[in-house]
């Protein structure tokens, strides 16, 4: 059995009991660890599951699921995702290998960013689709989210933002000379992300969102230490010190907004005199 | 310290190891049960948590907040809620009467169905607005959702619908005559959803969807019993056999659906040739 094993978000105890099971139990133990990750290193997971795992990177599960499948029609193979197994990123393409090798298929689920969201107060009924914002290079700056939240807005919506991570990357000589020598990890923060949406509208000039805009920064979302920013979108781009360590996502507040969701993220408000007169402005409308 | 407490969409093995730890500690432990319910009994949490659990109803949520936080700023409460604390039903009001009393709150995130539902194979980035159905009755057949569906549609985008529950419900006739009596709880499944939808395009004929339109009913999400049916909306009028008992939910496709999406769920599709034959008329168009 191929076992998809949610972690949530925080850290080693996020696990649910049944995912522990599993794991203690699971002949093999693999951590998906290139589209998000836990606030505690895997060695710390290690210790706490009492089993060796083996780090499985965005080659080995693209380009080589056919080792993590191994032989698990007859043994139990845990791979593990922090947050959901179908959280941000499906694993679609690994359960549609396994369903060819007739490797049956369980999944235990957990926490996502996309629901723990919901700890900044707004109302999970009132965002539309999910967006992803890269880090911006020279020559690369794709701005395909600002469509998407050009139509969250129109309805009146909020957006979601995940932010980019960066592990396991070779810089451009590296690459060229063939050197596996890899860079720090990076993870985009708050202020970077509202830093290249502005640059964005500056560009498009469609105003679907402005200096003005009013969004709420996350970070550590479901850890003791989470934390959360309020503000508009040229205050984010100085919150850094004040959201900490990743990681990061960013909401952009839709206008079909309610009174209460003014009210809870309030308290997390740069400026609590501008927040209730922007939203008073521009939010809480049909 | 109030504690929110997930416990995740299956049974009482689905809670967190942390989340464990906090009810096993907690003063006092209350469960929701009005939103959502476990797949199993709350005499099962009991013996598994090995604590007795106080159930709260909406009333005494909503109505007698105070005695659910009491002495909270001294004494640890756990507030345990089906899925995520923060998924379908948020709980600001209660946070916010915890802040007044300077109560600090703590949240132990889990599975929602919001994030869960990526257990279908359609990818969560794809998703818009999430909708509620009520069961309709003879005077009262609200169908603001439909509008809701509309403007998914119109960019795109998929649809989860979250179906009505009853619970603690008194007929006419006992609530006028004072009588405590219920009558027993009431799940909607998703022909009872589909048929709604049906009877609502019909009265609005702004062709939102149609008898034809795909969609996929989820049972159980999360659980090891879940259970997916892919078709047509008139053909998942007919689908309560093969999807069994509650919790039922439903996916309205969107057009802006991806091939791998469309491979992963033909695995549930009632037929599969007209499941392939109208995703190539209808989706997997930007």
């Amino acid at each position: 059995m191929l076992y998809l094993v949610g972690l949530g978000l925080g850290d080693e105890t996020d696990i649910t009991v049944k995912g522990l099971e599993v794991v203690k139990k699971a002949e093999r133990v693999y951590l998906e660890a290139y589209t998000s990750i836990l606030l505690v290193d895997h060695t710390v997971l290690e210790s706490y599951y009492g089993r060796s795992i083996v780090i499985a990177d965005r080659e080995m599960v693209e380009s080589n699921s056919d080792e993590i499948l191994r032989d698990a029609a007859n043994v139990d193979v845990a791979f593990c995702v922090v947050g959901d197994p179908f959280g941000a990123t499906t694993h679609t393409d690994l359960i549609l290998r396994a369903r060819e090798l007739n490797i049956p298929v369980r999944t235990v689920p957990n926490a996502s960013i996309m629901s723990g969201i919901g700890a900044t107060g707004l109302q999970l009924y009132n965002f539309g689709q999910t967006v992803s914002m890269v880090f911006f290079t020279d020559n690369w700056r794709p701005s395909s989210f600002y469509d998407r939240i050009k139509e969250n807005r129109d309805v009146g919506l909020h957006t979601l933002v995940l932010l980019d991570i960066k592990v396991k990357e070779q810089s451009l000589e590296n690459m060229a000379r063939g050197r596996l020598i890899y860079e720090p990890p990076r993870f985009m923060t708050v202020a970077q992300c509202a830093q290249q949406m502005l640059e964005i509208e500056e560009e498009r000039q469609e105003g679907v969102y402005g200096p003005d805009s009013l969004a709420i920064g996350a970070a550590r979302v479901g850890a003791k230490t989470e934390k959360f920013v309020a503000g508009t979108l040229k205050e984010l781009c100085d919150s850094d010190d004040a959201l900490g360590p990743p990681l990061h996502s960013l909401v952009l507040l839709g206008r079909r907004a309610h009174e209460l969701e003014r009210d809870y993220a309030r308290e997390f408000a740069v400026n609590t005199e501008s927040w209730d007169e922007l939203w008073g402005k521009h939010y809480g409308k049909q």
